[in-house]
């Protein structure tokens, strides 16, 4: 696809005066900042030059890295203009880095960036996989990688955006029967656990802070499966429910350590494998970037919507959230 | 103080052939990584040259970032030799990175590091705050920056740490009513809350998941004062008991505002704020960076201990560490 050729030649040739580009800060609030985390983790294992950063909006506001300058992309994400990131938008260019705004609706935050990329909603079902704002920072990484210091697979990359929605419909019907699981059993708990490791941990927390705990008022700790061993583990006993995702790649030993301990000291542990899912259509020198892709859309759009109807708790329902002040 | 200058000259030494110190990787499990948010947070924040990364051990095995090479350092911290830290000294080694070790007890870890720093266990009444593995590893960041770029207020940072400790000290005496509060009301709760923000955001994953989840058995999400308002704000009731860490410094505005929501819809929220605990002693240049090494102790060493005692679960009992195989 290669869609974002132009704007990277930009940003690097505007760079070029001040020395290049050095860094990308990924800056936005809740979901969308998890969502940078699939582009955040490609970076960091590809890049030898780039150094990335994510962070919430506020902490960038309040206290920006100091690699914010001439020689830093700061990309941000908001669907409707959170004021947060609108003002980090401005705290950006202030420091003199270039901006990419990626939204849904044009706001302050299309106004002040210097660059600004449409996303479709991830919770719409007419949306394609390849254009939710998680596949969109991705591609751009990568092709920002390409372009600034060479990467060897980006046409397998630019391949698999290409099959990702098909994947994702696949994966979405074959996954109703097991989130129909998943939401009978946990139709009353208050306690959710959501682990996962490596390139899957923006979707475990989006799991956990949009989904169950903003969606369906539960509480939520998330937990990276490597770091389960060191602290969480002993929370664990067999009523307590824990969603475990699954990566293909090369953290996926830490993920089936996880499972292992969890199958035999819990009782109610529920997976999404992202093998199930058909990741393995995708090229093995990519697919690890892929799961977020994918886990997060079924996440969003099986998974909540099956819990919400047993909980009868709809998820469009809120006490706070644009309905008092904060 | 400068108790590092020599470590660092001969460390940016061996770097000058490859080009000069590129990148810090800090890694570690469980309290040990979350041990060393302190001094990413200060090199993401005053470096414009170092690229700065933290992880958990196993994923810096399995899926080690790009940077890792002969401009790298790593360093890592285990207190008896956690076998993925003393794996991950190994591969850091490999790819040609320097490693430094913070240790208790030598173990594996110090063989196969480079450099070897005991610290003093944050646990021990006797450990001194600047001695532990927390303000090691801050202090080091400070003194590689000052050597490595320039950092115009080490004098601050070196000053605040020769009074740490007296400060620490006071803390403690200062909190033991605010705890003996905290763990009154908090004796049966399965679920608690632990918000933060900025500087804080390691000591507030630390209370979650070594104090809370593993030495008392308690449900702990950990969540960031900014994203607070974007999920995890709609779980909250008047119910739920919510620990927050009011950080001093440029993000305290982050934790006022949670705070302020946090006051008006729920009632039972708990504040450990820097300021009372005498953090203003410290130069105003530097102090935000200490946060976390007043945090922590004086939650493992204080609210922790009388919890334990409300709670009637003794600190030390494991149900899974070091007694099962994982």
């Amino acid at each position: 696809m290669m869609r974002y050729q132009k704007l990277v030649q930009e940003i690097l040739e505007k760079a070029k005066p001040a020395g290049g580009l050095h860094s990308v800060v990924w800056v936005a609030c809740g979901g969308s900042n998890g969502g940078f985390y699939a582009a955040h983790y490609f970076l960091t294992r590809e890049s030898k030059t780039l150094n990335s950063q994510m962070m919430t909006s506020n902490e960038f506001n309040l206290a920006p890295p100091a690699c914010c300058g001439e020689n830093c992309l700061v990309v941000l994400c908001s669907m409707r203009g959170t004021p947060e990131t609108c003002r980090a938008a401005h705290t950006a260019s202030s420091m003199g880095a270039q901006t990419v705004a990626l939204y849904v609706q044009e706001s302050d935050l299309t106004l002040y960036s210097d660059h600004a990329i449409p996303y479709e909603s991830i919770a719409e079902d007419a949306s394609r996989a390849e254009n939710v704002n998680s596949s969109i920072a991705l591609d751009l990484a990568a092709e920002l990688l390409a372009a600034a210091e060479g990467y060897a697979h980006l046409d397998k990359m630019e391949e698999a955006f290409s099959m990702l929605d098909d994947i994702y419909r696949d994966a979405c019907e074959y996954c109703v029967p097991r989130a129909e699981e998943f939401a009978g059993e946990c139709s009353r708990d208050k306690v959710i656990y959501v682990m996962g490791s490596g390139p899957s941990m923006g979707s475990a927390y989006i799991f956990s802070i949009c989904n169950l705990m903003e969606m369906q008022w539960v509480h939520s700790p998330t937990v990276n499966c490597g770091e389960f061993f060191h602290g969480p583990f002993e929370t664990l006993d067999r009523t307590l429910p824990v969603f475990l995702l699954l990566s293909e790649g090369r953290t996926r030993p830490m993920d089936e350590r996880a499972l292992e301990f969890l199958r035999k000291y819990g009782q109610r542990i529920y997976v999404l494998d992202a093998k199930e899912l058909g990741i393995n259509r995708i090229a093995d020198q990519v697919n690890e970037y892929f799961n977020h892709l994918l886990f997060s859309p079924v996440l969003n759009n099986v998974y909540l919507r099956r819990l919400a109807e047993t909980r009868k708790h709809p998820y469009t329902h809120r006490r706070y959230m644009w309905k008092v002040a904060y």
